[in-house]
């Protein structure tokens, strides 16, 4: 940029839905991808649920020519599935992994034992002056949107990522995040990512677009997608954003827009069940440095972060329901293995005449109950950790509100 | 500082031992805490191991006065048991969490059932003009120095801890950490951390000095500390400190550095069993801004840093031995299970002669190879959790050490 003061960057986004044994025709499609990728010769490439370490050593393989920094984010037991493909030198990185996540019980949706993260790639061009900070990441999915049980966790979720990006990206020149967010661009999660970031929609701010009928990433059109979900809505939904802005000394417009639409270019399959979005952006030098903006107007941003508040309020009565209930199973359970050791106790000593019960259903349910005093102890713990991170979510967001309101 | 160039700020830090049940005379302690701290009105004191929240609510209603502002950690089973108290605004906080800290089934040191992690608070000064990223943090207790095997872990929350301040601190004017580090001045985890952080040891500064000899924090001379640990070093061990470093246009000077000195003034007992550290630090703006700088002399990083990899590269090998071990196990209780099935199954259809074991027996062992299963695949499951994340700290100094060699 030292001659000419404009950056053309042209950036990749695709959820690959790459899951070991359960993703149709996985390995066929990682394949395509990194042949498009290769062909196509992005500048940045942030990828999501690439939940096998083996296929990100493929695409390494592949696309080593072409872009030349890479890097895997490994967390939770099956990883956070992030992963970042470069033409520019990756500085630094940095994984923030969500406090919350879904629930381990809820294992036909899974969310829990992927380490869902946020991960951060501090990267430079123009000889290492200038730096990009690069986010990548995934919220929990949404499976009922009429019955959510998982908004205030992806609200969680939302918050800390918007204070992720809000902390690690004070110095950088521009700021970069892309991902499968799965929220619709009017839901609450959206709104406060980006009225308390400051960043902006790419599809939203596009000169050019081209791809599926308003930006929609999840389409009926894709021979993968669930059907059923999306009865709802014909067109589909868009839940896989790239979201940009600028600090300091540097304006960013974006230029053109695209998404894919369902069926890879030359084969008979899409590339994943989501839609990829690519976006160009020009990002020029400035004279005068112009200062770090955070958050857009202050009125609309309180009502944001309130209703936030709000929510994340009834998960949190949720939660101290859910501590109490298990709390309870478990003091049952404790006091019936303690009722069958003072029986056992009792016949052994002679207190009572004979055996009260059969041998093997006796300590069948002495087993039982020693289950059920784990397993509800277990999920004590889980959801008083779930009570400390709500409310703790919530506190900050009242401290936000409040220094929204006294220093507007 | 508008009008005088110069801030005096005055620093406290404190590990309050404050655990419900455990900790001897815990009411009493945080009742003494937060006298001395309202009769010496700090401008910023970071407590650790505030475990209640109970305790953490009577210190603000006690403090508001002369602290109005602060902030309570929340994070894991029990907690961070990190909070801070501020005579300046908070504007802002983010809690990071270490991916690693300690066993679950190593409940004699219960540090895995504590959120460690690390809580940054930005506040102002100056009517909001200059900003501080004060850190507050505990790391993973060292039990035996000889046999450390927390070392990897410990060395994992380091480099992650520095990570962390790196990338939250670039816009920050002053950056600031204290906290119960759990090292030895000379430790690796130590050298990592200052080096990559170009933070300063208050101690080693300090103009000034007055307190307990070497700086130490943890002495014989304290009534609750364990003396038989402490027999290896007399005059004790300094494992909590105050870090700082100025960016931009400041320049720190710390002036003076204190230290308690087992019992408080005026009583019978010591306020912790740990030593409380108070560093007096002048900050002054300068004419002309240095720009960020971090990290030591490169050949003394790249020592360290390969050091530090060295070190959980060892960890790592040990927990792929154990990963592979609780694995094994898993699959041996499923085998046995199976065998019982099978078994049960052909007495059922009358292919063996009559009852090969007493039923009771054979639903004991059963129960027991399912909780052997259950047991050994949670385990399983954690230590593959565990090889991913000091893989992945392995790779992030890998490119830490190119990056280095590369652009000294």
């Amino acid at each position: 940029m030292e001659g000419d003061p404009t950056l053309r960057l042209r950036i990749f986004n695709l959820n690959c839905w790459a899951i070991r044994y359960l993703s149709q025709r996985r390995q066929e499609r990682i394949r395509l991808i990194g042949d498009m990728l290769r062909q196509e010769g992005f500048d940045l490439v942030l990828l999501q649920e690439v939940w096998s370490e083996q296929d990100y050593s493929n695409l390494k393989a592949k696309l080593g020519g072409c872009y030349p920094f890479s890097y895997y984010f490994r967390s939770g037991v099956i990883g956070s599935g992030l992963c970042v493909f470069s033409r520019f030198p990756i500085l630094d990185t940095l994984l923030y992994q969500y406090s919350l996540n879904g629930y381990p019980y809820m294992l036909q949706h899974g969310d829990w034992f992927c380490g869902k993260s946020v991960g951060l790639v501090g990267r430079c061009w123009d000889g290492g002056r200038d730096h990009f900070a690069s986010h990548s990441c995934q919220l929990h999915a949404e499976y009922c949107r009429e019955k959510d049980a998982y908004l205030p966790h992806r609200l969680v979720q939302a918050w800390e990522l918007a204070q992720f990006i809000r902390h690690t990206s004070k110095a950088a020149d521009v700021v970069l995040l892309g991902g499968d967010l799965n929220m619709h661009p009017e839901d609450v999660g959206i709104r406060l990512l980006r009225g308390w970031t400051g960043l902006r929609d790419a599809f939203a701010e596009a000169t050019r677009f081209e791809g599926c009928e308003d930006g929609c990433t999840l389409i009926p059109n894709n021979c993968f997608t669930v059907k059923s979900e999306l009865l709802p809505f014909p067109l589909g939904i868009r839940i896989d954003y790239i979201l940009y802005k600028a600090i300091s000394s540097f304006t960013v417009k974006c230029e053109e827009m695209k998404t894919t639409t369902g069926t890879a270019p030359g084969t008979d399959i899409p590339f994943s069940d989501h839609e990829a979005v690519m976006a160009t952006l020009h990002i020029r030098r400035q004279g005068q440095a112009t200062g770090a903006n955070f958050g857009t107007a202050e009125p609309v941003l309180v009502d944001v972060v309130t209703e936030a508040r709000t929510e994340v309020g009834i998960g949190l009565g949720a939660a101290r329901r859910q501590r109490y209930s298990t709390g309870r199973m478990a003091v049952l359970a404790l006091l019936l293995l303690l009722l069958q050791a003072a029986a056992a106790l009792g016949t052994l000593v002679g207190l009572t005449a004979g055996q009260p019960f059969p041998k093997l259903s006796f300590s069948l349910l002495a087993f039982l109950a020693i289950g059920v005093l784990l397993l509800a102890t277990g999920l004590h713990l889980f959801h008083t950790i779930e009570v400390k991170m709500l409310q703790g979510t919530e506190e900050q967001m009242r401290m936000a509100l409040r220094a929204l309101q006294e220093h507007p």
